[in-house]
């Protein structure tokens, strides 16, 4: 077992450990906080495929989290086929870790069954039309992808999510066979992890900068992005990697539109795709 | 510690439980996937202050959570103050377990932090006017949030999401005093249970509905919504609630714009707070 106040620090760094440190002593924790704070994203997998029934454990892990009044408008594609994961990979901005992994979940927001529903009960389905329906969706399908995350670590599994499954997603929903009101919404690579290319866990933003006590908070948020510059720089130079700081990562990512590498055309796919976006 | 396999006997119903059973004996089963099969959405809550230290544990395992290109897209604004909270409860369909709860977490999307960036830096953030960007931000927000209902459940706490805080936005950013790029997406309520109104595991959809293997499904569902509502019906009996079928209320929920309860106007809510959604 880990220790917390350290995986706090590789997490805030240790100046910014938030909180009374006794709340992280050992005895404090339980397996299921450690799992969560431990978490780091994998890049690297080993090849060998999950035992058998993995996939169906973590899809009722999935399924367990909460769903927006209960109608479950969310549906995964899970892909282990080498040769269809391939390609999938190749839409995926060409990341060979979707390749790696043995198994690739497509997280798809899905409202056809509830426009099947509709249709067979001969009444309208109005309410699909709108934004908030899609928005919802997505929702549904970030709360399940996470518990899979979750479960799958607590099996000694690594996963990471792709969302560069929305670069060019009216291909993706065509290798996926997706209906109409069905769309893809982000990839979760899972697998075992390779030892010899090991992840990190990665620093974040201070919780003064993301925590508002009861209002959101209106003091000056540069000397907190300036120290995290700093914390980030350090885990770049710590692994191996240029040392630049988030602040430039982040420009860079946010400038223009097409740094969204296609995903400037979102809404336009999702109208093609059937989502109206009232 | 539950028996795995009664939970998902209680997930999925008894002739549904997916995999093979071996997978869910007690020693195969691991602390935190007890903790995620054993999710129940908890709306009675004791009015107990939570321990000293909690929220930020709690919002530890929040940024512990997978963030897209680390963009950190998210805020939370936590209110322990009863009358404040007792205002958003009642913009919030004036659900009154959120009056009850010592803590309720809005979360939100929150592209300020990278505005603010690019303005100090003196330079564009055309990616931030998208909605794949508000897309990534709600998503951001629903991974972090997850994994607080989990840590909250691991220990001993309930938890239930209030996306009814997207009922009337404008009236929650005012109270909140949220700046503009920055957006509440849906409330978590956080509390310790109050036994005398225990919450049970909600049945979902059995698998074959939702996982789909390589290729997106093409074989009737019918069936799977008639046994599935046939168990909902059962569940609803043995909550002493009215024995309604799954598919009348989701028929409900969707059929008109007007039963979004104002949820029609994210859109135009979503462009008055500064989002463009290009």
């Amino acid at each position: 077992m880990s220790d917390p106040l350290e995986l706090l620090r590789a997490r805030y760094g240790a100046a910014h450990v938030p909180g009374s440190a006794s709340r992280y002593a050992p005895e404090a924790i339980n397996p299921v906080l450690e799992t969560l704070l431990a978490h780091r994203s994998v890049r690297g997998f080993r090849s060998d495929a999950l035992p058998g029934g993995t996939l169906e454990l973590l899809i009722a892990a999935a399924q367990s989290a909460p769903s927006s009044s209960n109608l479950q408008t969310f549906s995964v594609v899970s892909l282990e086929e080498p040769e269809r994961k391939a390609r999938v990979a190749t839409l995926a901005a060409d990341q060979n870790f979707i390749r790696e992994a043995p198994l690739f979940l497509a997280w798809l927001v899905d409202l056809s069954r509830l426009q099947h529903i509709a249709s067979a009960a001969g009444v309208t389905a109005e309410g699909l039309e709108y934004l908030d329906t899609f928005l919802m969706g997505a929702i549904d399908a970030a709360l399940a992808a996470q518990n899979v995350v979750t479960a799958a670590e607590s099996l000694g599994l690594g996963t990471v999510y792709v969302g560069a499954l929305r670069n060019r997603p009216l291909e993706v929903a065509r290798e996926l066979g997706l209906p109409k009101s069905v769309f893809p919404l982000f990839g979760l690579a899972v697998g075992r992890p390779d030892e010899a290319r090991p992840a990190s866990v990665k620093p974040r933003l201070s919780q003064a900068l993301v925590l508002h006590r009861e209002q959101y908070g209106t003091t000056p948020i540069d000397s907190g992005i300036e120290s995290y510059d700093a914390l980030i720089a350090e885990f770049n130079r710590s692994q191996n990697l240029p040392p630049a700081r988030w602040t430039e990562r982040t420009l860079e990512r946010v400038r223009t539109a097409s740094a969204l590498r296609g995903r400037d055309e979102l809404r336009e796919q999702l109208v093609v795709q059937g989502f109206e976006l009232k």
